[in-house]
């Protein structure tokens, strides 16, 4: 099932989507999806981030390819770190390209949208908590990032995590394509199955430490072939089995 | 003026405090603040954190003695990084000591509540973002903090932030003392006047790159003298003008 967030007439809700429709549902999906029955067509409406994370947990170097085409060791532990509320974009929202750098990338990456509170999660019980999957786009000021000791400006401006289009609740995350093409042309192509941590790794390592929410996104990390964005492309993470999240990148107002 | 946030038979407010007697607010503070006249005794209620962040940002080595005693320098730009909402605790309230460390420290600081909603704040208008300030603990996993490149989990762990007891509005932060006690014993005695980045200077600093929220809290650092916490210690933040933030570690449940 792909469920998606999107306004119409001014009025956010969420839809369970079929092929070119949208089956608008009674309230939110952490409760369990309850569909109306009220039908709308998929170009009508405004696709919004899948969910309004209160907090990204974002992971870095988990691709060892990657890792290693920035001049770093696949880490003993998972690189954790947060990406804010006020980071997120949705699907088709531009990317602003920010004043304090000159060297923003690209990261495409599986996001894991959490579907209930939880703490201290067993491996046996990850699937449970998920309510499924989505695209990321981990934007990131390159510069500000390998200029400062955290990543909290590099990693957290304005419009440095797209998200979307719908968070898909029936694929098998373990091995997927994971695609970033800029203007058409590819840049990045890795599988799910390259990653150094799985899903459940990063359910458990992050859940040790702090509750997670219902509508919560961890960012699962990038493979190899980051790269510079500049105004005026457009960027398009595919991930198989879930959909293509497309954003284009502007000057700031 | 101080603005706590409180709970009293189940219902959330909050109110403005004067003497030992709370003055309830209608509404919330953030579009200026109107009382109702109904006054309640303070040892009546439950303080709760004065604000319930979206996003807490917080600089590490903002005092240079502190810094050196963790043998690092003064950093060219602030370290800047993130504690999620769901680490936020109010005053009275534990701090749970987490599993996955054995090297919890404390860490006294001046915080700023942000009052609206504002990015890319010039120099000259940041006291106009301001609420005002409050005590904050920035408890850090210390063993964990070494261990990992990004402090999302070493900083970020539930109870790791708390917040109170009050916001004061009408303090100027530029040279207040801040004190750490634990069990009564003086352990950190700084004054905000040591900052190397003074709270204009965060703020033009962080709003560069990201939207702040009303409620968004930041922690600029702590003073020379941290050290571990054990379970049943008490430790209080006092910080001039403001008052008091006391809270107990226990053991995980």
């Amino acid at each position: 099932m792909r469920i998606a967030r999107f306004s119409l007439d001014g009025n956010v809700a969420f839809g369970v989507v079929e092929g070119d429709e949208l089956d608008i549902i009674k309230g939110h999906p952490f409760a369990g999806v309850e569909r109306s029955g009220q039908r709308i067509p998929l170009d009508k409406v405004r696709l919004l981030p899948p969910v309004l994370p209160n907090k990204v947990v974002a992971i870095g170097r988990n691709y060892a390819e990657h890792a290693r085409e920035l001049g770093n060791d696949v880490p003993d532990v998972p690189v954790t770190f947060f990406k804010p509320s006020t980071s997120v974009a949705g699907p088709g929202d531009p990317i602003a390209y920010p004043g304090f750098s000159s060297e923003v990338h690209y990261e495409a990456e599986l996001a894991v949208v959490i579907g209930r509170m939880c703490k201290e999660v067993p491996r046996a019980r990850v699937r449970d908590v998920v309510l499924g999957y989505t695209c990321a786009n981990d934007v990131t000021a390159r510069d500000v990032q390998r200029a400062e000791n955290q990543w909290a400006r590099a990693k957290g401006f304005d419009t440095s995590c797209p998200l979307g289009p719908w968070v898909e609740t029936e694929v098998d995350p373990a091995d997927l394509a994971v695609q970033c093409t800029v203007n058409g042309e590819q840049r990045q192509l890795g599988r799910t199955s390259e990653m150094v941590r799985s899903v459940e790794d990063l359910v458990v390592h992050i859940t040790e430490a702090m509750t997670l929410l219902p509508g919560d996104v961890i960012l699962t990390g990038t493979p190899a072939g980051v790269g510079p964005l500049h105004v005026g492309d457009e960027v398009a993470v595919t991930i198989e089995g879930i959909g293509t999240l497309t954003n284009k990148v502007i000057k700031r107002d």
